[in-house]
């Protein structure tokens, strides 16, 4: 994603024009700065590969390098370039010297086809084959697809042929998935046509990263972990209350067998060919938001320093980053970025986005306050922890001073970040912060609820404080919903939440540092393949629709396989 | 696809674990027999590649090899081994010195998950890496269910933002598609749930390899010819009438974007290391049922000998792929292959599944008219062709000879071939029929039906002179489609019969060789990107469901990555 739209800074080309333009090194090269050999490799071309996992058996006893996460305020359509500066960190950490790897999740064709156009970074800071990534890649999300809707057919087909297990078709849970935004199938009617073509009921398509099997396998540590965590997924419920698992279905190895490539972490490289683990990619507004936990663990063998990347604003992905995968994965970042920008505080302080280009402290003063809620955040959960203020061609000086003052006053680490334009050599400001902190501080990650909490419990402390919630309402189905969840014993799972990016609260144009709200749960959905209580708050879909003008209307390739559209 | 349960020959192991311990060579190494060298190629892993369509430029000039086409009688659940057959034909022409390719389609999910659980051949003529092949092999499939998913997408987002177009929701044409056996997906409601989730109407889900992007995919020359024919298609219709193209909607350019690696054929070998082009997968019985003709077209620049299936019986993948593709590609078969097997025949003869380990001669002689009506059908074509009797264990002695008495009497060529207990050598003296006949014959390609006959003059060609119906029915609904190709004047293009496999007949009942009988049509769609129109006899179905006992129920791969239930 790049932080400005194309025409304000001619000096710069396209991302797509600098990709293609990469000098990039052969993966088995990349391959051998961490000390992988060609054997522990599957070739993807000549630029993109998988990590064997039988590697880890070899690289375990390793010590693990630092942990650097990159998080950021709540998201404007200003574009604030935290991939970006993901990428631009891992690039200036290797110029200092530092053996760095940077790991990311894989975009989905929805929000490529939608309204990005891709995300893959942007300007001099972005991963490549960038088309290939921003493409099918090396497949995983297909796969996940696959595996999704295999299991699905497999619960219609247990239905047409008589349905052995007492399976309720009211209350079917698993939903199938499509990797787009394709808001005419979020609620459908499936099997009409008369009996030969199935038992008719209500179903819906949630997108593919939204999907529990994309979830596990984001948090599955080996095959065997991600088999057995299939097989614990709830697809259904039978007549009698009790539930239905994908083990009960028997589909659990066919799923399994279908995502046996795309559960090893993608080795690609950045425009400074400072390695790239691209694995994984739920979405942070309703999924747990960060990329595999194979992947960052193998990052952290083969590194000193992996600079990973949780979705969207500090409320979300790295919450979610904190209380779901660092407990699973037992990690503990030794540094946290987070990413602002003078336009999105802007922004945040009320100035329209047709407004970004004239300079306003005054609205940076009011808008500050977003920024303000993600650092005590952070300081909450025990994490040091930096502000990458990544700079725009429109920002002015006395903008960019007052953001910096700001931090002084408050004692917070800032760095200016101008990687988009100047690459790695741009970000060594901030890595030098970095790496200040990641060498000075003594860290202990602490959490903000404990398992054993009830599941009221465990979304008051993340709404109260992460959101800033002055009060929680559940609807009468999330009530009866959470009951179920009790009777169950599935209360002792981490709650993963799923809210707006855009704003603190559950309501997306409540922007800065909303006060006295009450955050809104509508439903909460057990995923225990997952190991976490999806908490859906607000009107969050988890599929999205198509704008107006979608991305992919402006995408071509010509006779010569020339790209346009992708950026 | 086996040509005997596993049980019946206990001294040939599995076909994967054949598969497993295969000998094979670096994909690069194979290419080099081509004339290949690595940057001709896009490498997926060490022994799967994809050939760069730029390759053409320095091959074109280059005289073809001669054309093998494998064909069959019609299929029965006792399985034939036709592609088995074709694999293992290639492996002996090579043993013979000569330089050969095999060309197969790509298999779907679909049925690897539903009955058959894989497609790659069987016994010891096999394409390799089967499981790969079998499961996401190069992303082909899922490539191109996201670009036709892509446009269904981009329509039902252009009903919702206020359809400029003016498209008629109840006849948008353009179905989703799906590549799985999934029956509950044939009819559904899109679109529900309220105003913010799109415009509710009825949609249904193909399986993938029906696509008409699978076609043409299939049929296209180069990206720019790939590009032309996704603008051509006919997705819906207006109020007054009038067609709206994927040209119309803007998303021919993202349609070919997404497809832009999947149009490059996918190299990978036999068993014996004989070179294998695998790659399109339109079924026979709903679709034009040959591998893509790219792949045809490298394959004879590349070799002396290309030897490619043509899906189920000469009825079927054969009619369509001298009808369809080889005009659209300039092809002419030197010879054609007829597959042929006692079990098989017998069943056509009345003998049930479970009586066909009985030797029985008269049942024979009644079923051996099936293969007849399909020696007559290749007569009609004018392509020389041989009877190639695939030997089962259950065959006896007496059998064997009386098809060999048979196919002499007749003047009929037929060989023994034992290629999946024996691979290439058990192909021998197939090979050196298929030899004398291409290097004797005088061969020029009849078609049954000139293209500026009227719709209903092609499908009685079709019907009467390869099926050897005696009548053909439309429906009122089918009736009434005709007159509307012909108001739009698409009548100029050769029809795509979508018919049962099972039967000469529209009736998967009637084995043998009916006469007397009617073919009823259902419905024609207009196909202008692939080229066609595909006319739906019977109850034929775009979208197969599963059976009781999906063979995905069967599948499993372990903690060290070793998978059961592919075969």
């Amino acid at each position: 994603m790049t932080p400005v739209s194309k025409g304000t800074n001619q000096a710069v080309p396209s991302d797509i024009e600098i990709a293609q333009q990469a000098d990039k090194r052969p993966i088995t090269d990349i391959a051998k700065q961490l000390g992988l050999q060609e054997e522990d490799l599957e070739l993807y071309g000549k630029y993109k590969a998988k990590i064997r996992l039988n590697v880890w058996e070899r690289v375990a006893h390793q010590p693990d390098g630092r942990l650097v996460l990159v998080t950021a305020v709540n998201p404007t359509p200003a574009g604030e370039g935290k991939s970006t500066v993901t990428v631009g960190l891992g690039q200036a950490l290797n110029r200092l010297e530092k053996r760095a790897v940077v790991a990311l999740r894989e975009p989905s064709l929805g929000p490529t086809m939608g309204i990005k156009g891709g995300a893959a970074g942007g300007g001099y800071a972005q991963v490549v084959p960038m088309e290939d990534i921003n493409l099918h890649f090396t497949g995983d999300m297909h796969a996940i697809t696959s595996a999704h809707n295999t299991i699905s057919a497999l619960i219609d087909n247990h239905l047409h042929h008589g349905n052995e297990l007492g399976i309720d078709p009211r209350r079917i849970v698993w939903k199938r998935v499509m990797d787009l935004n394709d808001r005419a199938l979020r609620h459908v009617v499936v099997g009409l046509g008369g009996k030969p073509h199935g038992m008719p009921r209500e179903d819906g398509f949630d997108i593919t990263v939204a999907s529990e099997i994309m979830a596990i396998l984001c948090l599955a540590k080996d095959l065997a972990d991600l088999k057995e965590r299939i097989g614990r997924v709830v697809v259904a419920y039978r007549f009698d209350g009790s539930p239905v698992t994908v083990a009960d279905l028997g589909a659990q190895g066919a799923a399994t067998l279908l995502l046996k490539d795309a559960v090893q972490p993608n080795l690609v490289q950045t425009l400074e060919n400072t390695p790239a683990l691209v694995h994984g990619g739920p979405f942070a507004n309703i999924a747990h938001g960060c990329n595999s936990l194979l992947a960052t663990k193998f990052a952290l063998k083969l590194s000193e320093y992996t600079v990973t990347e949780a979705g969207f604003g500090a409320d979300l992905g790295a919450e979610k980053f904190l209380h779901i995968k660092s407990r699973i994965g037992g990690l503990q970042p030794d540094v946290a970025v987070i990413v602002a920008t003078v336009r999105a505080l802007k922004m945040h302080g009320g100035v329209p986005k047709e407004g970004l280009k004239t300079a306003d402290v005054n609205a940076l003063r009011r808008g500050v306050v977003n920024l303000e809620r993600h650092v005590e955040t952070m300081n909450k959960f025990g994490v040091p922890h930096v502000v990458a203020l990544n700079r725009f061609p429109t920002d002015t000086e006395e903008e960019l001073a007052f953001l910096q003052e700001w931090c002084a006053q408050k004692g917070i680490p800032v760095a200016l970040t101008e990687v988009w334009g100047k690459g790695g050599a741009g970000g060594e400001a901030l890595a030098q912060e970095v790496i200040r902190l990641a060498e000075a501080t003594e860290k202990e990650l602490r959490f903000l609820y404990d398992l054993d909490q009830s599941v009221r419990a465990k979304v008051s402390a993340v709404a109260r404080e992460v959101y800033g919630a002055q009060d929680v309402e559940y609807s009468t189905q999330a009530e009866k919903l959470i009951r179920e969840i009790e009777a169950h014993g599935w209360n002792q799972l981490p709650v993963c939440m799923a809210k707006t990016q855009y704003s603190l609260s559950d309501d997306p144009s409540l922007l800065g540092r909303p006060e006295d709200f009450t955050l809104h749960v509508r439903e909460v959905r057990p995923a225990l393949g997952a190991g976490f209580l999806v908490v859906l708050t607000g009107n969050m879909l988890t599929m999205p629709g198509l704008p107006k003008k979608p991305a992919a209307l402006d995408m071509d390739v010509n006779r010569q396989g020339r790209i346009r559209g992708l950026f």
